[in-house]
């Protein structure tokens, strides 16, 4: 008889997850995308995983014992990371624990990716005869005519246990293959085995378990690029891999040690053992996959910024460090230049943007942003320096998009309202918030099309009281804009927009929409003939499409209708090349099929940026 | 202006050297295929390549007067590694500087292979346009437009450093390829690249030294398998390697630091670098080839004897433990079958035995005897447990072919000559000698064609009287057959031929004997129809034609004209499979083609194999 599912409901979200009795708290948060920060890897031993349970809490282990004040205790705290689901439950998540959680929202629920036929990674029962007298031909060529096909590779390693192997399973099981490659012997006769789907971003890592043979997404984990305390943005990693004798290798450790803990992550959370992943599969711009791979990034910190590979790159997964099975593939994407990478070929994989009909345009929304336009079957890409301000940096009070973060703002009845990730007292403003709110003045006139926030004697009359009375000015005398008093904010002083920040906030919108126009242009193309802009990255789902019209973060004259969020695009790539060979064949056509252009020779770069900081 | 070459000639040999002033003297005796022990590498440490220079010898060196007493030096004794030729010089070898050199005596002036167009290693020059504003394609991309011929495969290690080599090569220089994979790039435009090409033998590893480009042989060395300490044949490695944890382990790292002995002093003869050894190809017997490459051997010491691998092992040549260049390719012959390995696949390879036109058998002498019959585009191969008689071992006064051993034996006018190895006095009786000694006393009928050894009394009159002599009882009144009495021999110690030790030739011959005939029964061929009888084995070159078919040791009927002797087969064979990839497809190929017969399961083997076993 089985166990029916209980229902755990997480405040404040509201999510509500259905989990068998037995579960630990920390699984059922993350069956509805509640990603909970744990370092120590669910250990019990950070305490980073603290939520309260109002009912139906279990009776504290030992560990939580250790970690938990008896009255906290009392009051229903627990390590979600320790506790388990015995009943119903309803649970309070407080700010720290959702931290990041903004940023990294992936839906699961879309991210089966359909089985194919030709995965890369592929399992196939034998049963041969064992040799014997009159029949003495070579385990290999016995294994070789049972599994059909032609001649099969045996790496060394493998070869060196074969005739053992064989013998132990009686000459049976299951043969783990890449192509004609053996990978391993399962003595099991129907194995599952598994793939890791990665999006290796400058700021965020996604990680991704599927099924090999099914496509099913079995769990997903996020966790901050580690390599972010050497430098918020590509160029100032590459800067420290210039200038540290010892720096490649340190950023490189980083992040494979954090996509290690998130493996073993995502197998704790699907009950999977590592050495049942047999396929990584990598996405990231340029810069992140080469400091991955271990590959030499220092041209890409210098004109021309040229890459070192073209192509993908295929290895075992061992050869980068990962704690996967020891003959697990890794794939890591083919780029199309040094700040048009493997993420961008996935997204154009993933959003098959070079099938639409008609001119078509993918917007990937990140520290870099990356564009690529099709149109009759040519494809262009370019990147820009969205920079850091889209993601909070380089803002005076900016922060990522985590709890406690400003990440709505609108004026209602003449209010001015703001929304918090989290739920939390404001500590500072993520870029969606920067362009709510610039988008609010711009509407009121307080901000000027050529970017000016102007002083209070400048201002129409027209304008809300409410917003009148936030326009103020620091100690220097100059205007600021305050989106919450120092006594509403989490740490005690004011958050406040300042004419350098919406400076930041016109140089990248600016350079996105640049960037957009001089491929249009290039392409001799209309944005009003685009059929689609497609905008991708986590943070792509939560910019509201008229605000992000009204500061010009996309090309101008597009319809609404025109304009689809779709999510993490690299991630999605990256799942369809874990599933496929013909998607990798693919990828590698889409790469070398596309033009890189490099925007800064483009003759009228200048002209159109300049025109392009001009808030429309 | 070129210096002229002088003459070293080497007694008692009498071969005779020209050579370039400056030489040492250890290379001009290479030059004349003496083989000169030097365990210490040629470093002048071990002493063992002494010489005495009776004409023309140097100073000595400040080595040499640490190593040689006043008086040997005054007497001309030198290190032949550490001396150098000046001018015409007269050379003394003795015997202890000669061992090993009748066995594994391979001609130089044959191994030159010819220049393929499809080598398995190639070198291409390239010349690239750095990147530039404008031209920002990935650097690997560059190389391949360079090099043409589609997508390359770069190792991760390599494309890890491809940026930084790149640009200190100004982007020019030569690649190093097998097929589409980059192997390495070299600053030199014009850079040599050089190839290994190892027979792996039961007793005697060869190595010889070849350019991969023109198929130059540079130089030839040979060692001991130092396998030999744990068991004389395969089966006693095998039961050595089941029987001791580490056994594999230990069989394994003994023939790999033979072998990168072996290629040290390669490189040192040629004036080589390791590193710039691309590529080295081995061919040995199944058990060999299995302990080289760390794989199980134990299925091979049962039955019904399956190896492991079937088709050629190709890996990076460190995967091996070889100390070459890092990214060397190491390719390890096909095999037939647990007995019939890649040394007989090499020597049907270089004898080309598949294109004889009409009915041919390849018959290839050591430890174990391999024989390949073809027909009509049939193949067939099995082996026989020839055993160690015709190598010496299991003899009463048995030993390998080298110096001291009684190699030849001849009765001219009625005496009994014998011709013993580097005109030592006799030691010992090796394979050779004893197929004379046995043809001898069959033609005399003092031995009878069942392998009796005649009593005095028995012997019809005719015999000579110095054969009669010979002919004495041991202490328990059997009978033996002196070769060389205690007061001739080196040991003090009479070197006579037992009624035991005829059993074991009778064994031996009659066990190639059967197999060749089995074979012939197989294909329903007659021995007079066969075209050709290939005999290879370093030991082949030295059994002489008439007394091989006396003792019956080839398929009877046979012309002599139709006998040719090829030397080391599997050696010659891998040469070429290290100089062509359609060689290494050939080899593929006839490896499949070749349908191995366990001689034990067919029907007649017994009856055969007893009819063999009497004298023809």
């Amino acid at each position: 008889m089985r166990d029916p599912e209980v229902l755990v409901r997480f405040r404040p979200s509201g999510r509500e997850a259905y989990v068998l009795p037995g579960v630990r708290l920390i699984e059922a948060a993350a069956e509805v995308d509640l990603i909970v920060p744990s370092p120590c890897g669910g250990e019990g031993t950070c305490g980073k995983c603290r939520m309260r349970v109002v009912a139906g809490a279990a009776a504290p282990t030992s560990m939580e014992k250790d970690r938990l004040a008896a009255d906290e205790l009392a009051a229903g705290w627990r390590l979600a990371c320790q506790t388990s689901v015995h009943g119903p439950m309803e649970v309070e998540v407080p700010t720290t624990s959702r931290s990041g959680e903004h940023q990294i929202l992936v839906r699961t629920e879309s991210s089966n990716v359909a089985a194919s036929d030709d995965p890369p990674v592929r399992t196939q029962r034998f049963e041969v005869a064992p040799p014997r007298r009159g029949d003495d031909a070579p385990d290999s060529l016995r294994l070789e005519q049972a599994l059909g096909g032609g001649p099969l590779e045996i790496d060394l390693p493998l070869l060196r246990e074969l005739p053992d192997r064989l013998r132990a399973a009686a000459y049976r099981g299951t043969a783990v293959l890449t192509g004609r490659r053996l990978l391993d012997l399962e003595p099991d006769e129907t194995p599952e085995v598994f793939a890791i789907a990665l999006d290796l971003g400058t700021t965020t890592l996604v990680g991704e378990l599927l099924n090999q043979r099914t496509g099913e997404s079995l769990a997903i984990e996020a966790r901050l690029n580690p390599q972010t305390r050497y430098g918020d943005d590509v160029l100032s990693r590459i800067l420290y891999a210039r200038q540290e004798d010892d720096g490649p290798k340190r950023l490189q450790q980083a992040v494979v040690e954090a996509v290690n803990d998130m493996i073993g992550a995502l197998c704790r959370k699907a009950d999977v053992l590592r050495r049942c992943i047999y396929n990584v599969t990598l996405a990231g711009n340029t810069t992140m996959q080469q400091l991955f791979c271990g590959v030499d990034v220092r041209p890409l910190g210098q004109l021309p910024f040229a890459p070192a590979a073209a192509r993908a790159t295929c290895c075992l997964a061992v050869e980068l460090g990962l704690d996967v099975h020891p003959r697990a593939i890794a794939y890591v994407m083919p780029v199309i230049g040094g700040f048009v990478g493997g993420d961008t070929v996935a997204g154009l994989l993933a959003t098959e943007l070079a099938d639409v009909d008609g001119p078509a345009m993918l917007v990937d929304i990140g520290t870099n942003g990356e564009i690529v336009l099709h149109t009759d079957g040519q494809l262009w890409a370019t990147s820009t320096a969205a920079g850091p301000a889209l993601e909070g940096a380089r803002i005076s009070c900016g922060m990522r998009g985590c709890a406690g973060a400003v990440e709505k703002v609108a004026t209602v009845d003449g209010q001015l309202r703001i929304g918090v990730i989290g739920d939390a007292p404001p500590a500072g403003v993520c870029g969606s918030g920067l362009i709510d709110a610039a988008a609010e003045l711009l509407r009121y006139g307080i901000l000027s099309p050529q970017g000016q926030l102007l002083a209070a004697d400048q201002l129409p009359c027209d304008a809300p009281v409410d917003l009148m009375r936030r326009l103020q000015v620091d100690r220097q005398g100059k205007p600021i804009f305050v989106l919450a008093e120092a006594s509403e904010s989490a740490e005690g002083r004011a958050i406040a927009l300042t004419q350098r920040d919406f400076r930041e906030l016109q140089l990248a919108a600016g350079a996105m929409r640049a960037g957009a126009i001089l491929l249009l242009h290039r392409a001799g193309i209309r944005s009003e003939q685009l059929r689609e802009v497609l905008v991708a990255g986590g943070f792509g789902n939560f910019i509201r499409r008229s605000n992000a019209e009204r500061i010009g973060l996309l090309p101008p004259q597009l319809e609404h209708r025109r304009i689809r969020f779709v999510g993490n695009a690299s991630l999605a790539g990256a799942r369809r090349t874990a599933m496929s060979q013909q998607a990798r064949q693919t990828a590698e056509q889409l790469a070398r099929r596309t033009e890189h252009i490099d925007l800064s020779t483009e003759p009228n770069f200048q002209e159109v940026f300049a025109d392009a900081m001009i808030f429309p």
